[in-house]
């Protein structure tokens, strides 16, 4: 937990679709897609590169809750997507995943570039 | 494991980067970015839908897999993707993680949309 951490502070006290088991869904304040949710583990590592820092309950955890919370949204088809360093559109560093949706996921995205599908700025 | 799935073949008997604990990482064979590499579980599960299926070791293992993967092909920044269902671009119904990845992936890609990062046809 860091003080200067933007999502550990929204871990702890922000707008939540979703909360549970250390790890809660927020909306992308900038979406890039019909859906667009964050989601952000309680545990602060500062990208995907520190993974293996993750306990294996944790980590099954952290997949499970991705799944979970796009049932809840309603998706059936959606991508997940988590951006590793400043050059691949990271622009938080502490760990998150996006989940990306709209009716045609595929086919609504034309003009969505890879460069677009990041964190709030 | 199902005998007409393109991808429990493959990991039985593909050409693999890396061979691991169950995954496998094999080239993507229609690249979209200068890396492209595909990591694919042993376990067979259509899609991340069943995510809840992978014992948390084996979560924890794939994880860990996919960030050894990017740091032995020499990769610092990445994007992991995993698309979820037809219309989200999965083109197999075999769970797999695309990692993509370039000089700069995110200015590299502009005119490279969500819907064209998706396994081999």
């Amino acid at each position: 937990m860091s003080d200067s951490c933007l999502f550990c502070q929204l871990v702890k006290g922000g707008e939540h679709l979703r909360k549970a088991d250390g790890f809660v869904a927020i909306a992308d304040i900038n979406p890039q897609a019909e859906v667009h949710v964050l989601v952000v583990p309680e545990r602060h590592i500062d990208s995907f590169r520190e993974i293996a820092d993750f306990p294996a309950e944790e980590a099954k955890r952290m997949l499970d809750f991705i799944a979970e919370t796009a049932k809840e949204l309603g998706v059936r088809d959606y991508k997940v997507v988590c951006n590793v360093g400043e050059s691949a559109g990271q622009t938080i560093f502490h760990l998150h995943w996006h989940i990306l949706a709209g009716p045609e996921t595929r086919r609504a995205l034309p003009a969505l570039a890879l460069a677009d599908v990041e964190g709030p700025a």
